[in-house]
């Protein structure tokens, strides 16, 4: 790994493509040293870190490859805390193709994806926790996705975790302290504090576990179906808010995120719309949404929107779908459509449970009720900045297996076993938090975490 | 124009899209202070031109919207001559798109297409012809296109124009001091002197005249068009010349350009291949490449592949074809598909011209032969870097005009006219020439000129 360390890595930082300008990166010990080698202007050997320099970069036959500006950020005050420099070119894919070929021939390597931010994290630059938020930053596209990461890059979560962990471990240490004593049966860790603490730390982490939903919603966003008849309208209300969605991606060029088909932006929470069978397929012998397939379905989403047709739905009908969806234990919304052309006592009998909305998908009607409902129902209001959210899946796992570890803890205070059992289990607890800020770590975790970036970071 | 060149602009300056970095470039008066109200970390006002500086970026709220590093040009020291601050962020389209919303805000507006690059112009970085250059750099996909952007970025181009132009200012300042003599009949600019210069003048501008072929050749490509009969194998041809394009496309990431379909670059030169009736299209009723829309498909070519059939064609069809060929003036490759099912009478025929190629197009044999004539017939090889190539169509207009001048000096002197004619066409032939460089130039020619920059340059 220390080896590896040494050698200087090279990428295109900035977003593939044709811009005005684009940016190499290389960082390593002799970072500076290669690039002075082939840039012309002046001495970069010379020159004092967090400073910019314009200049050519020439082959070996001194042929121009680009005008430049080379920043240089001397090690330890850069990103990697390594020897850094960013090579400014113009935004030309065949340029950087170019200057990246040259790096290569004076003994640089291609990044891999992820390996600035992993020798940020390997040099100490900020702990594992905080590397894998820069990812989920990059990738954010709404306002609390980029809170959480933003929060979580900063250090908020890190803080907490790290908190419980130094509680544990001075627990932990009475504990061993103990077992060296042996036989003499002396209690150095007085068990009620040991219970408090540990109910305590529960407490912590269950509200952490519990608010991965939340995270997971603000991360990937909230999966939802529209359920219904065929023919009831589910594709008309799909399509109208969709279309909405595509007229109001932002207007400041080269920031017009691509439109993902089936994905809606509510006051910053997506919603991504899972086909199911009745919801697209109206040749399908979907007669009624009680089909096992689509009920498969159902069970991926969060959150379903129950459609039925105030024209040509009957009263049975309709009760028999919500019974069966309240069931399901699923959140859903009921919404009646064809609102213009409704059977008066079937539009009369639904309108006696206040949380039943009304639309007329064709003409646009009524939807702004179901969007602020939709975004009622996921309630973000309770995120503000500074929360801690937890958003990746490795973490939660983490969590929830130090819980696991915790309330075994519990359980052997209340069943009063011996010190050793009890610090087996604290070590446990103590292993899944070190994981989550990278103080206990393996080669293959790192590796598995860092090629989910993209190259260049 | 100087009131809007004192206003601050901003653009995204990097790719558009996701990256591991993005930068954000602000140029005019305002853009340190500007910057200096939003970045927490340091007083940017304090700081020395070309120096980076490490900070977070906050809305009015005290949100964070990103950590960030701000590069700051102090006039005139910039790419623009003005104020100048790169920011880096992270490479998040929501994050861009937060930070330019907030910067515009405070009085800063979104840059025009090219407006940075006109700004350079206009504040007396480079001339106009150095100013297209840039946008031709940035587009450049080819080593050809971007040697000939890069010399004429780098004023070669520039310099031959100016030396031009300023020989024709001496004799025409002659000239008119002639005119202010009026009536005495002093002749100080030699006639036979004049002459002299005209013609060299004329020789150097019919030499950049005429590379404009080559010029065209080298930033759009060749228009090539495989014709010949359907069934001889033109499609199998096109489609294995690209495959192996699509193929060898480069492997650094982020640098792949897309895959241009109908495009192969070989040895620097892309070829262009044009649909025609008989190429593709199969079913429609064209028997023979004698049809007229084929015809008139091919007069778009520079190039043309005539490919037969050696297993189905006559020496007749073949030898009427050819004949048809040479009379479109146009240069050609005859190229004999099928040659492993070839007739052994009409192979023996057409093996007596030695330019005459032999492929089998679905066994892929002899196309390495045929990419070699291909290049050959285009002959870059008196391309150097260095050289000067007009690729520019404004240049070549503005030059053609320049010819149709100085031709008219020419006659003039001739027929002896007097010298306030000849002044009048030299004065014409300074501002054609004039234009290219921006010597001379409106308001309306800029603006047609950047607006087809990118945002951002």
């Amino acid at each position: 790994m220390l080896d590896q360390l040494k050698e200087t890595i090279i990428a295109l930082s900035t977003a593939p493509g044709v811009g005005a300008i684009a940016v190499i990166r290389l960082s390593g010990e002799d970072a500076i040293d290669i690039t002075n080698s082939v840039f012309r202007g002046k001495n970069l050997l010379e020159q004092k870190s967090h400073t910019a320099h314009f200049g050519t970069i020439r082959n070996e036959e001194g042929e121009i490859i680009d005008e430049v500006v080379a920043t240089l950020f001397i090690a330890p005050h850069s990103f990697t805390k390594e020897n850094v420099v960013e090579i400014s070119c113009h935004g030309s894919p065949y340029i950087v193709q170019r200057l990246i070929k040259l790096f290569l021939t004076k003994g640089v390597r291609l990044a891999k994806a992820g390996e600035f931010t992993q020798r940020a994290f390997l040099n100490g630059q900020f702990d594992l926790a905080q590397a894998e938020a820069v990812a989920d930053l990059i990738n954010a596209d709404t306002e609390a996705s980029h809170k959480a990461a933003l929060n979580q890059m900063r250090g908020g979560f890190s803080e907490q975790i790290k908190n419980l962990r130094a509680e544990l471990i001075h627990f932990a240490s009475m504990i061993e302290l103990e077992l060296d004593f042996g036989e003499e049966d002396v209690e150095f860790a007085d068990r009620d504090d040991l219970k408090k603490l540990v109910n305590q730390l529960l407490s912590v982490i269950t509200a952490l576990v519990s608010s991965f939903d939340l995270g997971n919603v603000i991360k990937n966003g909230v999966p939802t179906v529209i359920a219904g008849k065929p023919n009831t309208g589910k594709s008309t209300l799909l399509n109208a808010l969709l279309n909405e969605e595509k007229a109001i991606v932002s207007d400041i060029a080269g920031t017009t995120r691509d439109f993902i088909e089936d994905e809606i932006n509510l006051e910053g929470v997506v919603f991504r719309f899972i086909d199911t069978a009745g919801l697209r397929d109206t040749e399908d012998k979907v007669e009624a949404i009680g089909v096992s397939r689509t009920k498969e379905k159902m069970k991926q989403a969060s959150l379903i929107i129950y459609m039925f047709d105030l024209k040509n739905d009957s009263l049975t009908e309709v009760n028999r779908d919500i019974n069966m969806l309240e069931n399901l234990g699923i959140p859903f919304i009921k919404v009646g459509n064809k609102m213009d052309e409704a059977q008066p006592e079937l539009f009369a009998e639904m309108k006696k449970d206040p949380n039943t909305l009304f639309i007329s998908a064709i003409n646009k009607e009524g939807l702004e009720a179901l969007k602020s409902k939709l975004v009622e129902t996921v309630n973000l209001d309770n995120f503000k900045t500074g929360d801690t959210v937890v958003t990746n899946i490795r973490h939660y796992d983490n969590l929830v297996q130090t819980q696991n570890s915790l309330n075994a803890v519990l359980r052997g205070l209340g069943d009063n076993i011996t010190g050793d059992f009890l610090a087996l289990d604290i070590r446990h607890a103590l292993r899944f938090l070190g994981e989550i800020t990278g103080e206990i770590t393996t080669d293959d975790l790192l590796a598995n975490i860092f090629s989910k970036f993209c190259i260049g970071k």
